[in-house]
């Protein structure tokens, strides 16, 4: 899902160029000189799933990731958002496809903006339905911990970090809230 | 913000087929047959505020849209999140912008799927700190309403008046959630 930096217009194949638009637009955007199409670059959004085990969610499901970056760290399922589906089912089909769980989605938990990369992040609570996992080829092994259990040194991402973080304060509570945060 | 449909390769124009990647991917994309580049495209972030005037809140800024489309109809301020920003920040530009009002920011309200354009809205809400309003070239006015006042059958947007029905029934609970919502 890298984005190399835009020189060719994607209606017609002219370079473009930098500039401001015609329309008050006062950001510089990649305009056609030929067909006059304005190219722009938004943040992408990222979704998932924190997928929980037992009575009390004592348990948390992570992915160990079989992809770079952070090849062999520990994550939450997720990916990018696709057209065609809402933020909580492209965070189920993520959890599918890297876990391969069965589980039912509950309701959203954290929502993280990552400005220096682009992104929103957004995690979903989710619970398992059974401890049988069928990771995609993505990820080296499915497996559950418990708190004492997370490998705090070895989570792949700070947004995992931080929603893992949140489940078990919000779990030590006894309510889950929407969490809203700024990560650098 | 339109996005027409991509035909050449952002990097070299060379014009580019729709095909399943190399990489395992399991939807086509517009590959590059030139340089290999795969190109996505992904749901776009919209991000606007509720801005709110009087003790209890009790009456909200909108603004009269001077732009298509829906021109002459009444929305809440908003538009597309750029890069470099998280998603408060952009929902206090567009708010500066659409209506240059004063304000604070307060928290998330709504995150809603609009999957039929492939979109997902978030709004904030915000308190006023004056009933000074300095449309920009997007709006014809800016006004305060009451509930009583709104104008439901010229509301924009069908995000819009979700989000404004999710903030008087919260009004009238005394109690601001975060809501969640697919909007068809
Ligand atoms: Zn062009
Ligand atoms: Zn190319």
């Amino acid at each position: 899902m890298h984005r190399p930096p835009l020189k060719h217009c994607r209606v017609c194949g002219t370079a473009v160029a930098y500039r401001l638009p015609d329309d008050g637009d006062t950001k510089e955007r990649a305009v056609c000189p030929a067909c006059g199409t304005v190219h722009y670059d938004n943040p992408l959004n990222v979704v998932g799933t924190v997928p929980v085990w037992g009575a009390e969610g004592e348990q948390v499901l992570l992915c160990k990731r079989n992809i770079e970056p952070r090849w062999g760290k520990w994550t939450l399922p997720a990916g990018f958002m696709e057209l065609g589906e809402t933020t909580a089912e492209g965070a189920a089909r993520e959890t599918h496809e890297e876990a391969g769980a069965q589980f039912e989605m509950l309701g959203l938990f954290t929502v993280m903006n990552v400005v220096r990369v682009g992104q929103v992040h957004l995690y979903y609570r989710s619970r398992l339905l059974s401890t049988e996992f069928h990771p995609g080829h993505e990820t080296i092994e499915a497996r559950l911990f418990t708190e004492s259990e997370i490998p705090w040194e070895e989570i792949a991402f700070k947004t995992v970090k931080e929603t893992l973080a949140c489940y078990f304060a919000d779990r030590r509570k006894g309510r889950y809230d929407i969490h809203t945060l700024d990560i650098d």
